[in-house]
């Protein structure tokens, strides 16, 4: 008897069927005795359909007006389930993001939450009622609706769970939990039971794509448990939680691929103090994330620095530096962006030495080149070849968990 | 240089182009030096659309979150029309009904506006913005969305372009203006130049459906300048309001049929006092609308009370006084669903004795047989067999009209 956040995502939602399915789960919970407040994504598509028509009447459409559009999506859904609920019989109510209190900052299209007010939310669930709520959404001081960017629906959810102090969060989507690689790309990959905070956050940072990473930070944050499953199977999904039992020999949780990177080479950089800091404070100003740095001494007196950046941003990053060429002194600027980002991920990892080693071993006999290296206390990263990114995935796979016999 | 409140129905708002073609619309008379605000229904289906969708969930589903359903569609109109008006290079916000302070009661479906409060309109108008509302809601004193009704979106014009002391209210729709009738049905109907808030309003409850009777009626009573007129071919349109100049001989404006109505007779009342009071006072509390009433003397010491409701009431009408067939004392109840109310309407009628005896004898040269009649101070009707409704209107606009030279 607690108070449980389920979350569904736009796949658990799509149509009639799959809307009167989330009913089903969410009413169970409630008839097991818990308070349950539901966040819900918009239906399917709806999401991608709405930006088509906003794009076929004004490509640079403001970010104010976009997210005044997109918000219906939620609200569509939301009403929907709510009344799937109705028809089978159980009280309900659904709540828009301003009407559940969801105050933001005013980044239209990327909006971060500054605070919820609960006091709608818990008035509905004093009179027993479930609540579903709009993910996504909110509203800013002026009372323009905003959208937390895609994915955002996770970290409505776990918004809520933190302000209702609920006891568990549930985040439905169309797999099983979190593996130790995609399934579509290792036939072999495994579903963990449980995973640390961290390790989610670098799974979900580096492609993993089960979860949004700004809610694994604030689930950290607020320390809520987090239950990532299916709304299909109903089998048991993997728990995220502060520490996880792991297996005595289990230093690593998974490998993760992430196909949306794309280098900068900038060649031929007078070798002087400074220029790095010039490059990336520039970047900064421009709000390009970078990722793997490699810096190397070029030819007569001069360097190249190399970075990743995502693909979306490439662009970008490669007219602010074009535009500063002269300042910055350097030759020119490589791009390449046929690479990807292939990761393993472990909270054991830090107290095993011989770790990255195993990887790049696992690569070497594979004959697959490793272009550059991150690493951190739980993650190692290298960049690929496109074309032998997944093939990289299942070596490493290979190498880690055959050894240990499938877990 | 004044405030001009426009209004665009679903038909208007269709599709891309259309929309570019309302925003084209709004620009001119904003570029003419006018300040703009916009009200918007849903784009063509919508409405219906999501009426379907909700119907395959749960065909019983509470009007609390029907409304929120519902509501959705006049926000996405309104977000796609504003980025049109910014890819034109104007500025410009949408708000919806909560965020233009449509306050209303709490009768989920058929609101009634209670209060609009004006100051974020007023305030983005003072930057200069073009405001672009979305018609048909609102939100009550729980904060939660409500709808108008079908029709809604005129009278969110209507109440905004009070508040706002607007200088003119135009009603932009798919037809020209008013007309003395419908001209599918009577090819040589003509448009009106300008028509009186009372006529207008009985042609509106008479069905013209051109425009949304709680419209007119709020019109009248704040004295907004009305203009109904085509989003498509941009003619002067008619417009409304509470003196026309009338052509001396021009007695009648149009004759307007409404095809949906029912006529229900209750059969073999005792002949005693009171028995009307107690049949409509019982109507009355089902909140079912009584239009014509016929009472007429009955066989042997009984009397027959006939009258006519809408359609969509006709069950429920006769489930009412079944209920309480002893309590009221009736043999039984005749119902008539295939007929249909002609009406003619001018505000020149009061002082012309002789239009409804003209009207009677068209209609008795053409063979067409009255079934009830009913007058008032602007207006004249008769039910008629259905299948001779139309022929019925044909006949009366003749009558009237080609005597006129055509106005």
């Amino acid at each position: 008897m607690g108070l449980i956040v389920q979350k569904f995502g736009g796949s658990s939602v799509a149509d009639a069927d799959r809307i009167r399915n989330v009913a089903r789960i969410i009413t169970e919970t409630y008839r097991r005795g818990h308070s349950v407040v539901a966040v819900l994504s918009a239906q399917g598509d709806t999401t991608d359909d709405l930006i088509a028509k906003a794009a076929e009447i004004n490509p640079n459409a403001s970010k104010r007006e976009m997210d005044m559009l997109l918000s219906t999506g939620e609200q569509i859904s939301c009403s929907l389930c709510a009344m799937a609920i109705e028809a089978m019989g159980y009280p309900v109510v659904s709540l828009t993001g301003w009407q559940a209190g969801f105050r933001t900052n005013s980044a239209y299209g990327d909006a971060r939450i500054k605070r919820v007010n609960t006091e709608r939310v818990l008035a509905e669930l004093d009179k027993k009622a479930i609540v579903i709520v709009t993910g996504f959404q909110g509203i800013n001081k002026y009372e323009d609706i905003t959208t937390l960017g895609r994915g955002g629906s996770d970290t409505s959810a776990v918004a809520l769970a933190a302000v209702l102090h609920a006891d568990l969060c549930q985040i439905y989507t169309d797999v099983d939990g979190v593996f130790t690689a995609d399934p579509r790309v290792v036939p072999e990959a495994f579903q963990l039971e449980e995973i640390t905070y961290d390790e989610m956050l670098e799974l979900a940072t580096l492609g993993a794509q089960v979860l949004h990473n700004r809610s694994v930070e604030m689930a950290k944050r607020y320390g809520i448990s987090l239950e990532v499953l299916s709304s299909f199977t109903g089998r048991p999904g993997t728990k995220v939680k502060e520490v996880a039992k792991t297996m005595e020999k289990m230093h690593i949780s998974g490998v993760a691929c992430d196909k949306k990177v794309a280098r900068l080479a900038v060649v031929g950089l007078a070798d002087e103090p400074g220029i790095a800091f010039k490059i990336f404070s520039l970047l900064a100003k421009e709000n390009i994330n970078v990722d793997i740095i490699l810096q190397s001494i070029g030819r007569n007196d001069t360097k190249d620095i190399s970075f990743t950046v995502s693909k979306q941003d490439l662009e970008r990053a490669k007219e602010a530096l074009e535009a500063h060429k002269s300042a910055l002194g350097f030759d020119h600027i490589d791009v390449n962006d046929a690479i990807a980002k292939v990761s393993i991920v472990g909270a054991g990892m830090v107290h095993n030495p011989g770790v990255a080693a195993k990887m790049f071993e696992a690569l070497y006999n594979a004959g697959i080149n490793i272009n550059m290296i991150s690493t951190s206390e739980i993650k190692v990263s290298v960049l690929v070849d496109l074309s032998e990114a997944d093939r990289a995935v299942q070596v490493i796979h290979d190498r880690f968990f055959h050894e240990f016999g499938g877990n």
